[in-house]
């Protein structure tokens, strides 16, 4: 590659929520921001998560120098246990990212032949010929950093999740200063968080929030159970704040949440009276205007506290009249369904529920439209490339950027794989590299592709019926009755009568093949197309048929 | 029953959105309101859709005297199909309603046993002891109806779904003066939409749609698609005027929306000059600033019209760079993610997308918190059970109206199958029906409970392993080699391996059960958990085993 020349190559993250990876490549140096999971969708049944196609990196390794990490939410992180050992480069990160990435990494044991790096932000230091910055933005974790790489070429700037709040919990709020500062001297690119990008006006800031719990805790007149992501710290600090405000203790359920919780506290994150939290136990035994209950849930996901408190089977806490229920979180894309259940099940079990659609106890962590036109004009890019979010989303940015003054010929809406190469007045994508989908399942990379995941659809629809049939190696005929059962197909009742059509079938199908030099494989194919047939005639569905077929 | 008592039973609609239908019982005389489907949620994999259970109704077949439908959509009609010929009570409806009804009953085959009655609001008639009385409310349909049911006991108000709308298309709003007339002579029971119980203020009017719509397509410089509900007369209506106005022609495409197209210009729902609908090869041939194309999918359906255009799969009309897309509707809960991605690919195919989020191109049908209000105080019922919405909206609409003055112990948040019996004065829950969830899969009730639908979510989680054993029936031992095949579980490449080891196991398993007194069964279940242990412990994956096990 020319000197003169730097590629961008987002390998994940645009066009979908999650998954979060990019490559930035100057001469036979790589530098990767990045390395999130993107959480199943509904048409991949059985996948635990899917993560970023690295065989470019692979392929390239010894150009990879350092990746660097925006924040410790999963979607940036999460991948980290499978790309680092492939990698082999040392990881840079703020404080609290680097506790949560060493967690993770120590769980998949892969933490000792790790090299991870804590860094400040404002502290710029070389890695190869990038000069590189992080700078503080607001999200919904603390310690979220943006990073400036500064090439031969000119400065890049990547904002990861941000969003603007001129009240953050921490008292952190992104520093105007410096980032016009970084800015001063000219921008080739900038990478914006996309992902409300179609969302008008401003994000409001997580003090409406920490107001709206204060109220909601101080008039409540029974116990209080707040579930929120176990990320967000600064949540947690509004629920301590107000228990020490109503003289109340706070007890955590989950193990997310508990370890989160106890981490922020040990590293400085989250300040309270060491006296406030007591265990579920000790709960147990106050009055119910005394307590408050931190839980995971929020999300409706099926093993969590909440979820089971809804549905009466958690045992150490059961939802009581009287109990006042806030979910300070709203559903992530795809989880509404799930959610709605679990506010309908803790209403059936008598609490009365606060959620994001009916009260103010949550925003989100990331810039609206206003301020996402802040950043662009505070940065004044060059090029642009929005990043993070759907791909409408993305197209939503490039507009707003080329509104604000943006060439039209400079803004580009990448998909995931594309290389995007700057000069310094020009840019145009060169190539393409491997960014598909690499699933997860059951923590073990897949190899199956998507054609497995068209078949457990298919299962999922109508069931699977199997037919065992052995024949004579001498006359082709059936040698004792085929065998045929079902699962997930029709009740029993309903399919003796079907299997004795089928059986017909097949009797009168075989005795066309038979011969001594049967084409068993011809025979199966048969088969299974027969028995599809008759199947889809009496009950108008359509199971996947197995055939196992051989000779005695 | 006592003469001074009439009974309420919901058999679906309280706790879901969908399967609407309530049972009115007073003496040996029952009333049907309603006969709707819920479309599947996510974890009814095959499921086409759900009904209420009938078996109560058919066990007092002979008390049921007559079926009202309150408004055309499925929610509501969809059911009809099933439930008429098991009732055979007459039917009463609307006339638009009466016109999609038998649309449907004769493409199911029942429309000749069935006898359907077309109705006119405020003309009361008399079913047995019951006085039943239409009203016209405003909703996202034409014709629709409340109704006023008069029994001995009171009055009894079902408002449907309805919103009021002051400015509706059709000019027909909310008559207050009727409905302040039946109510005067005081009301027993309010049964009311809740569907919108959370949301505060009021639902704009339709009117705020057309004009979004006149300004969308009077600036469009390009082609113009609308997508929208096949059944959302109103919406047709604004396209057709915008046409006209702006010098465009409108083409239909997509089956369902061109029938009710159709059949409302016929029956007067629609009113536009003969020569503005033009087909689809007509419209090709004009410059595309002449053309508005109104197209079914604006749920994400998979083989809806707009759904192919976005994959680029509809090859009569291909979506063009400049072409503008509106997609006129909400995504219904559960179908937010592939109405999502519809967008995302329309944008890929060079379209812009307006949507719900983005613009007002949308209003719903269903009354908000002021409206229901409204509602509440013309009525003034002594009674009051909310209906239509999932469970947290009717506890919200119950907690409204007794913040509106009807009395704690008056207001009944029920579940389907609950008998809720009425006197003049008392109210209270005496008994349960059965009102489960009744699935309809390839036209045909489903027998199988909801057992099988964990077998289908089982499959599609991980696969299905069948294995086929045959042992001799002297020795015990196995003939031949056990056939192993799998679907939606793992790649073949790795699956050779993995079932050799599996044999390893079977064959060490048979080797204990061997002997001259097998006993099947409980080979069969050791050779299916042990396979499912090998499988398991090889791959971290629980595949369903099918095991087919004879003796030859």
């Amino acid at each position: 590659m020319a000197k003169n020349k730097v590629r961008i190559i987002p390998l994940g993250g645009l066009g979908e929520i999650g998954r979060n990876m990019m490559a930035v490549e100057y001469g036979d140096e790589i530098v990767v921001i990045d390395a999130g999971v993107l959480f199943p969708e509904e048409n991949m049944p059985g996948i635990d998560f899917v993560i970023p196609d690295i065989s470019y990196l692979k392929k390239n390794k010894k150009k990879v120098k350092a990746v660097l990490i925006t924040h410790g939410h999963e979607d940036h992180t999460g991948a980290l246990p499978y790309v680092l050992p492939e990698l082999d480069a040392p990881l840079y990160a703020s404080r609290l990212t680097h506790g949560l990435i060493t967690v993770k990494l120590r769980e998949r044991g892969v933490l000792k032949d790790s090299r991870l790096n804590v860094i400040e932000p404002y502290q710029p230091f070389k890695i190869g010929a990038f000069r590189v910055e992080f700078f503080r933005v607001c999200h919904s974790i603390p310690d979220a950093m943006g990073i400036a790489l500064t090439t031969p070429v000119g400065t890049i700037i990547h904002t990861g999740d941000f969003k603007i709040d001129h009240t953050p919990t921490d008292g952190k709020p992104t520093d105007f200063v410096q980032l016009a500062r970084i800015a001063s001297e000219g921008v080739l690119l900038l990478c914006a968080d996309s992902t409300y990008a179609e969302v008008e006006g401003y994000t409001p800031s997580e003090q409406v929030v920490g107001e709206t719990l204060d109220q909601v805790i101080r008039e409540a007149e029974g116990r209080v159970i707040v579930a929120t992501f176990a990320s967000l710290i600064a949540r947690m600090q509004h629920v301590l704040d107000a228990a020490v405000r109503y003289d109340r203790k706070v007890t955590v359920a989950g193990r997310s949440m508990s370890e989160n919780l106890k981490m922020a506290m040990s590293m400085g994150y989250l300040s309270a009276p060491s006296d406030i939290l007591i265990s579920l136990s000790e709960a147990r035994k106050l009055p119910l205007n005394k307590v408050i209950v931190l839980a995971t849930g929020s999300q409706g996901e099926p093993t969590s506290v909440l979820v089971r408190m809804a549905k009466g089977e958690y045992k150490d806490l059961e939802v009581q009249r009287g109990d006042l229920v806030v979910i300070s979180a709203s559903p992530i894309p795809g989880n509404e369904t799930v959610v709605a259940k679990t506010i309908d099940n803790l209403f059936r079990q008598g609490a009365h529920v606060l959620h994001s659609r009916t009260a103010m106890v949550h925003v989100h962590g990331h810039a609206a439209r206003e301020e996402l036109k802040m950043m662009l004009n505070l940065i004044r890019p060059k090029f642009f490339v929005p990043v993070h979010g759907e791909y409408r989303h993305l197209i939503a940015h490039a507009e707003l950027a080329v509104s604000l003054g943006v060439d039209e010929d400079n803004a580009f809406v990448l998909e995931d794989g594309d290389v995007l190469e700057l000069s310094e007045d020009r840019g145009r994508i060169v190539d393409s590299v491997p960014a598909d989908y690499v699933f997860v399942d059951g923590q073990r990379i897949w190899k199956g592709g998507r054609k497995l995941l068209d078949e457990r659809a298919r299962l999922s629809r109508d069931g699977v019926v199997a037919i065992s049939i052995t024949l004579d190696r001498e006359t082709g005929e059936p040698v004792g009755e085929p065998k045929l059962d079902s699962f997930g197909f029709t009740s029993n009742a309903e399919s003796e009568e079907l299997f004795k059509k089928v059986l017909e079938k097949v009797y009168s199908l075989l005795d066309r093949h038979a011969g001594h030099n049967v084409d068993l494989s011809k025979v199966k194919a048969d088969v299974t197309s027969a028995v599809s047939d008759i199947l889809y005639k009496e009950s108008r569905q359509r199971p996947s048929v197995l055939t196992l077929i051989d000779r005695l």
